[in-house]
């Protein structure tokens, strides 16, 4: 009995080779078949076979054998398989999207803001701070200083994350993690996105908060009271320290605040 | 010529209707080729085709005429095909994965602890607070209650985020945000989950703190150190408030410290 090349995860189950599969689809569905049986009889869980973009003809394959989607990138859709009877326990696909926004306050007390060029016909005429979405593997702090850079030329410094807003069925039904940072602009002049990006300028605090759709929207408001709380130093948003795990030998951040009374002094990098 | 059912999207692309797909992969190969040069006629931008599982056979089709994955889930694969010249606009695919991890603690100082069955063999013996990954839609107070609750059957009240840190690469490629939350118990009797935890007991702060693997390792250790922190008032987490934003209609949360100095009086709901 031929059985596809795999190797055992640590939870009982098999990941499938990408690499190594039969080049012909029908061998390909035998092989698959007469797999899950000779996994079955050895006990196994979980099945994970993922499958490049370029062997697309071997996922009606793999569903009508009983495969579930679980997730898919660019390059290819991974294909799950649970043998057990009982609930499902495999992990889940990422349920997140991430975004930033910057709130850069130069020295004349004047916002850095724009104006998108894709507006929902509620928002149409706000100045509102830079935002954007994380890319792959990026952290808060670089992206956040990343997203200002590309929409308005401006560099800067990043401070604290301020707060985050959790809202769920965005896109996709899937959830968003909008994390509001402060940051210190590093130069003045702004050159525009025209891609994205309507207009950007400095404004005044003052004139930024009292347009009418910042003051009429609770959470605007909220955000903005807070950020203006931290200017004033009655608020205390949070810091990023860079440490690795011995277990994992990951390099990763942890977000916490930065209080003065804080007697912490494990060592980071 | 005909085209398929598609409603036009915000930002100039379409979305196929995945109800209204023909019935015939060849009729599908061929409607989806002309539906593709109509729609460069009209100057779209990204074409959106939702696959259900049922029609899995039709993925090879459109992976051919050019589509590339975009995302899946259990019961779909995402298709898109990005029209015009220069690189494609569309948004990403969800990036994170979002856990949660309950730091409970109760009048006698004794902090709620599970073993987990699979552990890495670097943590064998290692007696963690309860961890897990919060469901779709779900908020992080919401899902650090239940994790709780399940695998050692205690009641909870949250009541701030601590902190959180980021890593990347962890599942599928994807980045992982890890809330640490502060609890209230509710109950005492513990009620072990048997398929995830292999024990859970109520553990006396100091042996918690002095295992070797919390002492010997940064980041477990800076969390705990924090925790003790926050337990000495020396430290300030963050709270959920729940706000309504006019704009998209959407009940979200907003999670920021709470100062005493604060001036903040947006009202919540």
């Amino acid at each position: 009995m031929r059985v596809l090349d795999a190797i055992d995860d640590e939870y009982g189950g098999v990941i499938v080779d990408p690499q190594r599969l039969p080049v012909n689809p029908s061998s390909f569905a035998m092989v698959l078949h007469s797999s899950l049986s000779h996994w079955k009889m050895q006990g196994k869980k979980g099945v994970w076979l993922k499958l490049p973009v370029e062997r697309s003809e071997l996922v009606p394959i793999a569903v009508k054998e009983g495969f579930q989607y679980h997730h898919a990138e660019r390059g290819y859709v991974m294909l799950t398989y649970w043998i057990p009877e009982g609930p499902c326990m495999l992990p889940s696909n990422a349920s997140h999207h991430v975004g930033v926004g910057g709130f850069v306050i130069n020295d004349k007390n004047e916002v850095l803001v724009v104006q998108e060029k894709h507006y929902a016909p509620a928002l149409v005429g706000l100045w509102k701070i830079p935002t954007g979405f994380i890319l792959e593997a990026e952290e808060i702090s670089t992206g956040v200083v990343r997203e200002i850079k590309e929409e308005t030329g401006i560099d800067t410094e990043f401070v604290e994350v301020i707060a985050f807003r959790h809202a769920h069925n965005v896109a996709f039904e899937k959830s968003d993690l909008f994390f509001v940072c402060m940051l210190r602009p590093l130069s003045t002049q702004i050159a525009v996105d025209d891609i994205e990006i309507q207009a950007a300028k400095w404004m005044p605090l003052d004139e930024f908060v009292e347009q009418p759709l910042i003051q009429g929207d609770c959470m605007f408001k909220k955000i903005i009271d807070i950020c203006i709380a931290r200017l004033g130093k009655r608020y205390c948003g949070l810091s990023a320290q860079q440490l690795v795990s011995k277990f994992d030998g990951k390099l990763s951040s942890l977000y916490y605040n930065v209080t003065e009374a804080q007697d912490l002094n494990c060592q980071g990098l």
